[in-house]
């Protein structure tokens, strides 16, 4: 198995309720949500609101990061959750946001980041790893 | 062509200045200028550095984001740097930043976001969608 810091899924939500996706809090409120069932941990955010329409926002979780731009007038929604190591699972955030989104039609790439073997650390290290 | 709103460049940064990859101002100056060199227009951030070590950020751009997140230990930086529409390019900020890094590998993954035909959006749309 090839061993990397974390997984990426490169996220394209389609048919989304254009309304939701039209609303920061709503948005912001959905993406802290998805970031919490990841298992990860919330460290910073920001949102913003675009006029006439559309939200693009970023939560930083210590385990990398969630982000979204939506473009409401298309029910479109870009998704990006982005999760390291073996104690978080970010196709939980993708499905929790897929039901919130209401969402009929969905398309993803994962993508590992920071393999082990380009960086140089050992593939027998423990996940989470130390350094003095 | 296929058309798309947007292309994101997942890159894997090595062997990078490790010293800068752990200083958190220096990091977020260096995003926010990589944002302004590929055309964009920033409109938030947040930037967090981690214990012991590490740092994680994000830009918001009108035309969508760029995140980082350092494993200053390795000298390797996870890079997302993702726009959207013409009048912008990501790979000037890939450029910058290989530069202000100081890398010497680097490994670069180029994603449409937002396909047209996907979407539902006409193929021969101008780029920057007028919605009424």
């Amino acid at each position: 198995m090839v061993r990397s810091l974390g997984k990426h899924l490169i996220a394209e939500f389609y048919n989304c309720n254009n309304e939701i996706l039209d609303n920061v809090e709503k948005v912001e409120y959905y993406m802290k949500k998805a970031a919490i069932e990841t298992g990860a941990t919330i460290v910073t955010s920001t949102f913003h609101r675009f006029l006439p329409h559309g939200v693009s926002g970023a939560v930083i979780v210590s385990e990398s990061h969630l982000a979204i731009h939506t473009w409401p007038e298309f029910g479109y929604a870009s998704i990006d959750l982005y999760t390291c190591g073996d104690d978080v699972d970010p196709w939980k955030a993708f499905e929790y946001l897929k039901k919130a989104f209401n969402s009929n039609r969905t398309e993803v790439n994962e993508h590992k980041r920071g393999l082990y073997n380009e960086i140089g650390i050992p593939e027998n290290s423990s996940h989470k790893v130390e350094v003095e």
